[in-house]
């Protein structure tokens, strides 16, 4: 397959590899030279423009930082969507706002094209290794088609419903991770300021209803877990810059959807003081430092 | 063993039923004489006074509603801490501010009486069956001879350490609780709104790091599981005026500590909201209906 890949950042780079890994003929592009140069050092074809990495492809991905960015790069006049096969697949993998997403299905429903939105989770060891989880949105036979070329870049590939499901599922989800991690935060330290051993804490609580994955599986207080974060000095894992990005997306999206997220909202002003304090590349549950006054 | 037992509302008078069905001699105290007559009715005996609930037994318990409460009982001229025989236990379930039960263990400890504090969890239904959740704070030795009498009351007797750990443990863990529960509520209402089927953010979101207790064993929205009070009108169940008073002991206890809990102290407006609009009575996970706008 003639794939176009368009954005070979931290996550797009290593997503592109494992397509060519897989034995696809990619085609790049990238507003940064190095980027391209490192994909085309491993058999990657550099494109020279929007147009010319659509022009002629079976399937072209975007993975850049806004919905901007992502409509810029679709409706512009040399954009994907003015180039590209109306028989090929455009599959948007950034995390972007679901007003974006809707208006870019609309636009590529006009022209006969097939759109999914899907964004990924799974961070920058997920990309590498290919085990990123994919959520879609968009129509379910598309889903189909594209499915077996997701599979080289994800493990799990989830279709969540139509255009711009794969966006809201992702910060719904993301928003309610950062909810129990904040929680989880405030429970550890005022049970440690209560005097409350952190691991008696951990046993109790894990076992009764106060259990979420923030505390079984990426537990924000050293040396209660392997293989988290909170043991290597809140080494990312999952960035607190990239956590208050979706926060704000889902900030955006429920503004625009009048729907009340209390607890959402304030989690979203704590990541904000959280990055402001310069700790956007740790990761975000480092944010337990914030609360208990640790730096 | 000769047991005494204070306060037969809701969750006591259960508790001493299961008392007295294992085989104990128990006498009872409570200011409603309806309460008393029906423990009457069963075989336990009536006290005249506080003092005579305390004299001569091998076990006191208070299960009542107020740090003032307790304190008065235990304090008062006509007192428990004045009657009881020094070798007995001293054990108070109910679920208070961790100042007052500090201060009354210290005030235990200097006449030489054993006491431990040991809030439940597990609801009406929980008493009835005697498969409370019991979270006990005090010194191991005086915990390791009050566990089989718990037993009789309870199912998962937890040991979480020094005095006033039993209710450090509990408002800890309810904070999350809450928390969690505005959060997974939160995500579902964003979710709809956005046009994500339900059921899917639940297959989703239930796999993913958004899993919490909340979610996958007491889902607020109805028809995603079995058995939970979602599916029958929120009956509870677990109070909304029940979570209140946890998490205004919560916030009590961190004003104390000194720590901050930014999200706690949102969830305890929101239930306090909640509750004003009249729906105290209401299960706790019946919140997700004031965030959706549904009566």
């Amino acid at each position: 397959m003639k794939i176009g890949f368009i954005g070979l950042g931290k996550m797009g780079a290593p997503m592109a590899h494992n397509l060519l890994k897989a034995g696809m003929a990619l085609t790049v592009y990238d507003v940064m030279p190095d980027a391209v140069q490192a994909m085309v050092a491993d058999g990657a074809k550099a494109a020279k423009s929007v147009a010319d990495v659509a022009t002629g492809m079976d399937a072209v991905f975007t993975m850049v930082q806004t919905g901007q960015q992502v409509s810029d790069l679709c409706l512009g006049e040399d954009g994907i969507f003015k180039h590209i096969p109306k028989s090929a697949l455009y599959i948007d993998c950034s995390s972007i706002d679901i007003v974006t997403t809707k208006s870019l299905h609309e636009e590529a429903k006009k022209i006969g094209l097939a759109m999914l939105d899907a964004p990924v989770s799974g961070g920058v060891a997920g990309a590498a290794a290919g085990s990123l989880t994919i959520m879609t949105g968009g129509k379910e036979d598309i889903f189909k088609r594209a499915e077996p070329l997701l599979q080289k870049i994800g493990k799990k590939i989830i279709y969540a419903g139509q255009a711009g499901s794969g966006q809201a599922a992702k910060i719904c989800n993301n928003m309610l991770l950062a909810i129990s991690m904040i929680g989880v935060s405030e429970a550890f330290v005022l049970a440690d300021k209560l005097g409350l051993d952190q691991k008696k804490f951990f046993e109790i609580s894990s076992n009764a209803s106060g259990q979420c994955w923030s505390m079984t599986s990426y537990c924000p207080v050293p040396g209660i877990l392997d293989n988290v974060p909170a043991n290597s000095h809140y080494q990312p894992g999952f960035m607190a810059k990239m956590m208050l990005k979706d926060l704000r997306l889902a900030q955006h999206a429920a503004e625009a959807a009048d729907s009340p997220i209390p607890l959402g909202g304030m989690s979203a002003e704590l990541f904000e003081l959280f990055v402001s304090q310069g700790h956007g590349d740790m990761d975000f549950s480092g944010i337990i430092n914030m609360l208990s006054h640790k730096e």
